[in-house]
């Protein structure tokens, strides 16, 4: 039973997640969401969504991915796409999270987790570029349904966007089409204004 | 465009999923969890645990069921396991948000939100079978780790439980197993108490 019992503290563990603030209101503005929220809603789009991926892709193996992509934030905390200074700060601190975190598990799953982590952060796999692609359509999304609040609180401006959500482009082409016309273009304007 | 359209707007909609709220608390007891955070941890039970499912399983077909399962909660709400004239008009109302919610979807997208849901509820294949242990254990950890609290609230007596969880014995036997010795032992003198 030693075994199912550091499983089953892992998964007690990452209760936590669900405690971790993001910047992303909720489509209805009422609040923020926490990271277990957005990892839910990108498991979503990953079914639902994955007709749009640059190349076919392994959908388990992306929402594997999405599902587990923030748990280093248990301990690290969330780091807002747009702030320059926290991000220079962000691997290293993300690292020791991976090192607490991921080893409650057995050693096969902790390592599995260890691989599906580095994978969505190199970016460079077919998966990982389908998974980044949403875990960056998701906020914009929301920040338009939430009539542009989180961009605008922040002062995001559109060459900040532009920049940062390439990303977009290089792991769903179609998605990045849309979300430009549909998300970002009308909310750059309030963004810009603050 | 028009398909990708449809797909967004549902996944704009079930982001109300994150306003529905449960009876069990967090681990750490602040409040209550919500139904998109439950989802989310659901799938990672079945991303880590899924070696102790009865019979093998596709581990994506149950992850797509445990996303979706309580999408009709939207317009339903959530009706708590032991609350036994609730679950009387459950099955009504819960078909009713079916009908609007999974239709936002295109038609394909829709009849498989369904076919999953359908799955889900009827509990007959090992995919269900699993999905619905998942769904049983869960609650069951957090209120042990949450101190009984909820079972307490609710004045949940033992033989409620045993009846209810029967179906965790039947998707995933070794779960069942731990979950009774570790989670539901300590806490019955709580729930009796009460």
């Amino acid at each position: 039973m030693e075994r199912l019992q550091q499983q089953m503290e892992f998964i007690a563990e990452v209760d936590k997640l669900k405690k971790i603030g993001r910047q992303s209101y909720l489509t209805d503005s009422s609040r923020k969401e926490n990271d277990a929220e957005h990892s839910w809603h990108l498991a979503m789009m990953a079914i639902f969504l994955s007709e749009y991926a640059k190349e076919e892709v392994d959908v388990l193996h992306v929402i594997s991915m999405v599902l587990i992509h923030d748990l280093v934030e248990i301990d690290a905390g969330d780091t807002y796409a747009y702030d320059t200074e926290g991000n220079k700060s962000k691997r290293a601190r993300e690292e020791k999270a991976a090192e607490r975190i991921f080893n409650i598990l057995p050693e096969d799953q902790a390592k599995k987790v260890w691989d599906l982590w580095e994978e969505f952060e190199a970016n460079e796999t077919k998966e990982a570029n389908f998974a980044n692609a949403l875990d960056r359509v998701q906020p914009i999304m929301l920040n338009h349904k939430s009539d542009g609040k989180a961009w605008a609180e922040h002062g995001v401006a559109l060459d900040q966007i532009m920049s940062r959500n390439v990303n977009v482009e290089k792991g769903a082409p179609k998605l990045w089409e849309y979300a430009l016309e549909n998300f970002i273009k009308p909310n750059v304007g309030k963004a810009i204004k603050e």
